[in-house]
């Protein structure tokens, strides 16, 4: 495996710190649409927790001497996009974004990051570790679809549309960042290498979505 | 000077830990205004350290036997209705509403928590300290008024606004929780003592104005 391009360690950073920010900001706006003041308490206690994690690599990106700011900016359309394009309507469509959505970019990032050198490595595994987010959407969305068998179909069809952005949007950032895409390259070894990457992100999608009691 | 009546505590331990919750949701709020990127993270942070002041409050009240939720519930809807009748539009509005109303609603606390045993009135001091929000409006502010003399007139009727309304809800908490009520009172040791407090808490505002840049 080559050296890795000190620029490929900066985007990761860099993506990884603004997509914090936004999952500050979708978790802020999601437990305002908590039924319940302990659930708003619960998303609000992990809004903070992302807050922290984006703070960690802010911390890292100042240590090897780039701005954060600047460091996060080429992220900013791509994450927003997806964003605006998957803005949940409901507290359970948010739950199943937080879920099912950070699930497949946490799975993306970790892949990406096993080709680092440490530190970095272990800072990046360090901040996708889960916030408890995910252990409160499953038991909020199953109780759900307990109460309604409706809502699966619905939540369903809102899952697939959440994969759909998100590749379109991962595709847009790696193939505006030549180090980010030489780094994978380089790190699964070749295209076939690269295929069975996106299969086992897509294995633990179909998986994420059964968890839910939900059809991938 | 009386022993505290224990209600009294929980209900100050609740409007506190309710306000520190609001508080999180309008600096996230206020963080997507932000003009920068700097700006935003730094708003996000300070988020993130209110729910840390309630994550104390609400294990305090575990540790006393309350359920949070159902100990903040009664402050939900004067807290509420503060909110929302001063909802800033501006990145500016924002700052001066962090700073100015939060300014007195932390002076008024803190009078209130003197009257506390400890180790209540250790614990409402802590979470009553400042996360660094304040220093950073006053910046944003005076560095906007000097830009462009005529939003300090518009900053100011602002201002004048928020101290209306906090007064107003202020009052409504009060009537409606006795036991606090009754503590300001027997704290305060008469109506005179009470008036010197809102004396102390007035003068304490004409200065965040001044501060600001502002006639109060």
């Amino acid at each position: 495996m080559d050296p890795v391009d000190p620029s490929a360690v900066v985007d990761l950073l860099g993506v990884l710190a603004y997509a914090e920010l936004t999952a500050f900001d979708r978790l802020a706006e999601d437990a305002r649409l908590a039924p319940t003041l302990g659930g708003r308490a619960a998303l609000a206690r992990m809004a903070a927790a992302e807050i922290g994690h984006h703070v960690r690599l802010t911390e890292r990106m100042v240590e090897l001497g780039v701005d954060p700011a600047e460091t996060m900016a080429p992220f900013v359309s791509a994450l927003d996009a997806f964003h605006e394009g998957t803005r949940p309507k409901t507290w359970l469509e948010g739950l199943v974004k937080a879920y099912v959505g950070d699930g497949l970019a946490t799975d993306f990032y970790r892949e990406v990051a096993a080709f680092l050198p440490d530190p970095d490595r272990a800072l990046v595994l360090e901040v996708l570790a889960d916030t408890g987010h995910a252990d409160f959407a499953v038991r909020e969305v199953r109780a759900a679809i307990a109460a309604d068998r409706r809502v699966a179909g619905r939540l369903a069809l809102w899952g697939r549309r959440l994969v759909g952005e998100a590749i379109t949007q991962a595709q847009a950032v790696i193939a505006e960042h030549d180090a980010l895409a030489a780094l994978i390259m380089s790190g699964t070894g070749d295209l076939a290498g690269v295929g069975r990457l996106i299969e086992r992100i897509t294995a633990a999608h179909t998986q994420r979505m059964a968890t839910l009691g939900l059809r991938g």
